[in-house]
């Protein structure tokens, strides 16, 4: 069985005038057949899990469940496992991504999520649910569109994938800076800046399909000749980092690109090919 | 074939009166026959590659050979990747692990590491060259054995394993603090503080044998019930962070410690063994 989607959503989900992100990730979970576990960890709200239990069961599928993992040791909780163990879906709500990497890190739901993701499993998450998929996670960061030294803050993630560093807010909040920082430290990776209620599917062939209103923001840095960023030790926090040779793609609904061959393609061609 | 081991050292390696270290690397590495490999990216000092080049043919392997990386464009020449290619072990010079990360990542060099070190390659570094081994590097940080907000930088490193954070010179440089604030972070993987002249030898099986003459601290978070990491964002860079429930080893020569099933057991135990 190839690997589940990994759903990155740039927060702010339309819920109610155009759910069409929403209404993709029930269908990708197998629609009136779709059994899907909410994950409200990264919020401080106590409402924000039961909003999403809510609108899935609205939407008429089989099951949606919120597990509500407030501390390590519910992490290991044998019921909670159990439900992860039968979804087709896990959605990973917005709040605080440093919430979700402290609270779920290294304990048994972690490792089932990331065994289940390659066998099938569909992961979404959105704002710090979004940041949290992938190896390197944005923990924190200064707004602007300048890198600049010590501006942005990484941490371990989920561990999904290790091929995209997740920014979300992306236009909103300004964050083409803090991005293209972390980037810089190793250019391995790519960027991933997810406007709101903007998403990238992403399939077990590493194909990224953008639905949702906003734009996606891919930072493909493999080309790059030179950074300044080996001086961040040295450097005062503030100074801007040099960066030669970014490739930069600003993607829109139905366009495509694929992170293992770093084509991008726009969404017409598909319809002319069909 | 089985993985190559990863050798992480803390640097400040005694390369003339007891050279244990790097006897030990040329030995597993093939003695007489061992073709050996000098990245030399992370020191300013041109000299640095050659020191090593020349004690690797001081102990009489077949070869030993400089790969002077400076460029991203160096780390695509088809001369010296047939060199990694044909390499029993490659060693990582100490310096700014930031120069490593930033030269190499994302190269046809840093693949090929990889790969090799997957099929067998032995893949060692001392210093900068220890922290740039794993896939999340400490890129810098401040001293203090208190672990604080903000105190420690985390970026991508080489990846060869993600099971661990290496941090060097460990006792000499106070550095217990930003090790444990970048495991507070995440605590899924395990924290290796490497004193000077010591080394964490790593098997593919995950066992970890220490040489030289200093400890080696192993800081397994697995177990943590709680941290406050998840303030980060909003706390005051310096605030101490608190952490209940870190399990820590303090390991010397010939101690062993496995990294999957995270047991320790002291040197005693397997001369009784055998």
């Amino acid at each position: 069985m190839s690997r589940g989607y990994i759903i990155p959503i740039g927060g702010a989900i339309d819920k109610v005038q155009d759910p069409a992100i929403l209404k993709r990730f029930v269908k990708l979970c197998g629609g009136k057949n779709a059994r899907i576990a909410v994950i409200p960890t990264a919020s401080s709200e106590r409402s924000t899990g039961q909003t999403y239990e809510e609108i899935f069961l609205e939407f008429g599928v089989l099951r949606s469940v919120v597990l509500p993992f407030e501390s390590r040791a519910d992490c290991a909780r044998e019921d909670w496992l159990a439900i992860l163990e039968e979804s087709d879906g896990v959605f990973l709500t917005g709040g605080n991504q440093l919430r979700l990497s402290t609270t779920l890190g290294g304990t048994p739901a972690a490792k089932l999520l990331r065994i289940k993701n390659q066998n099938g499993l569909h992961v979404a998450g959105s704002s710090a649910g979004a940041a949290f998929l992938s190896e390197h996670m944005i923990a924190f960061g200064d707004e602007g569109s300048t890198p600049r030294h010590g501006m942005v803050a990484l941490a371990p993630g989920l561990g999904l994938t290790n091929r995209i560093i997740v920014d979300q807010h992306f236009r909103q909040r300004d964050r083409l800076g803090r991005l293209l920082t972390a980037l810089a430290y190793n250019p391995f990776a790519i960027g991933v800046g997810l406007d709101e209620n903007t998403a990238a599917f992403i399939d077990g062939d590493e194909n990224v399909e953008v639905v949702g209103t906003g734009g996606l923001t891919i930072v493909d840095p493999s080309n790059i000749e030179y950074t300044s960023a080996d001086l961040a030790f040295s450097a005062q926090k503030g100074e801007p980092v040099s960066l030669l040779g970014v490739r930069l793609h600003i993607l829109v609904r139905g366009d495509r690109y694929n992170l293992h061959t770093r084509v991008a393609e726009p969404a017409l061609k598909h319809s002319e090919q069909r």
